[in-house]
């Protein structure tokens, strides 16, 4: 059975989690620590846990339970003292207090939840992000990069931890092993690269044998990743791996709606949408597959979440994501779904 | 297999429960809906739910689960928004949002803990206890009854519903096919009596072919119960049911540590123990039954819950207590451990 290693965190993990779990192979999802926004960031502050929402996420994608207990554990509390929390957010971190670790709390979560697969935190230590602004100043708290003003105008220079942490050992026995590393989808300074910045997983992911294959996010975000296509995206991740090691960028070969695109306009500016410019880079260290990787528009909005209302509506399908990734791990048969490898 | 109702809530009926799952019978527990203090108050006020702390008990008690879940179920947040919330009332009151109604709620929590037999509220309304103390004066509210002054120096006069509810039908159809029907063990006040002012639950009791248990108290209540004896709680629960419908009153043949006892008089007064007066009473309408059903007095007491510093350390077994109310319903084999019938 072929080894899968997913690095990410947030709603993207959560697609191509959902779809892969329906495929045989053997699935580590690892995931950021450094969410201290909304639910998560309340618990970790207030009850001192890592940050549950991103684990959380990952669980209920490869969870094989019920859908009540799927949609139990993505509850969100509407009233009271509990308002806005998310029930499966209370369940890791009760299992976190009880179990006396993150690590033990997990396993329970996952005995309960009746997983395909393992979800590692990256990091068993907190993290905590650091974005330097264009400007020089430094702000620590990935809540940050939820719509904040000073980000949007001032845009992002780099992002660091700070302080640094370890590496969750088994993630890199698991990078050690894989057959296939898979980056993302996620947001970029969200859920990719604080991955990339813990301990030696670089170092770990560049040294591997597996392939590694980089799902390319569909849109840009202000002050973020401003008017980025696609091989801005690649190479920025290349640069924090310190090495040009993503062996394949999947990439959406239809284009969102123009409704949609006019939606992201507004909010995020001209050039929202990551466009690839096939003629602008001759000599690429990675191959870009063109591949039918977009899904469907609408996307149920939480109104108790506060962050749901402003993600992203142009989403990858989840059952055509898995596939073309697991295609590209079977070379021998993916010319029947890939469009065009450039 | 014999149909067993139990009648109850709070710790009472977690103990009977616990001992009775053992037994090859057929269990239904019914559960008081009349609790508003504590993490269950808050969540009755500011979600809306059904008060859900007396149905997780009984729902602990019948889980065939993990002991991991079982204490994932009863473990209370200790800071934070969250601080004192125990995670299985959220579980509860999630469920009861996402299924609309408490029963489709409990119906799912029942299958996440994989429970032996049902458990039922007795109502589906709201249930307010109103309190009238000697002097005339009415409290409304459960919570009342943990350690008011008031009620501790004036004394309750009697406690009726306000407004009246309806019985649940489920329940009404379970008291009608019971072979064996328990009341209690108990708080008199908080968990036994509510029970018995809902709809027509009394009238149904009385009407059924069961034998009827009451697992009589072992402490008494300062400004609740005080200086009562077994047969005037048996009295007193007759009386609320209309008629004298009691077969078995269950006492304890043995008697509590004099450290414990000490204990118990110092913060309930004299006379805090129930005693049974063999010869007070000539002609009783129900057997009472000594037998061996006190359990170990070591009891965790829950540094975070407010309420559980003031619970009783005079506790039956629940081994015992099961093996007791199981040999009662099997007539010819109780005489191995029934020591006496008065």
């Amino acid at each position: 059975m072929k080894k899968i290693v997913t690095i990410g965190g947030g709603t993207g993990s959560y697609t191509l989690l959902s779809g892969l779990k329906n495929y045989a192979v053997d699935i580590t999802a690892v995931v950021s620590m450094a969410d201290n926004g909304g639910s998560t960031g309340r618990l970790r502050d207030e009850l001192g846990v890592l940050p549950p929402g991103d684990v959380r996420q990952c669980l209920v994608a490869l969870s094989d339970s019920s859908e009540q207990l799927r949609e139990l554990m993505n509850y969100r509390f509407d009233n009271g003292d509990v308002k806005g929390h998310n029930f499966g957010n209370l369940l890791l971190s009760a299992l976190e207090k009880i179990g006396g670790d993150f690590t033990s709390g997990l396993k329970e979560a996952a005995k309960i939840l009746n997983i395909k697969g393992k979800v590692l935190p990256v990091s068993e230590e907190k993290m905590n992000l650091a974005i330097k602004l264009r400007n020089g100043k430094i702000l620590v708290g990935e809540r940050y990069l939820d719509d904040n003003v000073e980000v949007r105008t001032v845009g992002i220079d780099k992002v660091f931890l700070k302080p640094k942490v370890l590496a969750n050992s088994q993630v890199l026995e698991a990078i050690r092993r894989a057959d296939i590393i898979v980056l993302g989808p996620g947001d970029y300074y969200g859920s990719i690269i604080p991955n990339l910045l813990v301990g030696n997983i670089s170092n770990a992911i560049c040294q591997s044998k597996a392939t590694v294959i980089y799902n390319c996010n569909l849109t840009n975000k202000k002050g973020q990743t401003d008017g980025f296509d696609v091989d801005k995206y690649a190479q920025g991740i290349n640069e924090y791996l310190g090495a040009q090691r993503i062996d394949f960028v999947l990439c959406s070969a239809g284009k969102p709606s123009r409704a949609a695109v006019e939606r992201y306009e507004k909010k995020e500016g001209k050039n929202s949408i990551v466009e690839f410019k096939r003629d602008s880079f001759p000599d690429r260290p990675y191959k870009v597959v063109m591949a039918n990787v977009l899904g469907a528009m609408k996307v149920k909005v939480d109104k108790n979440d506060a962050i749901s209302e402003g993600r992203s509506f142009i989403r990858h399908s989840s059952k055509r994501l898995a596939k073309a990734v697991i295609l590209l791990s079977e070379m021998d048969e993916y010319k029947k779904v890939i469009k065009e490898i450039i």
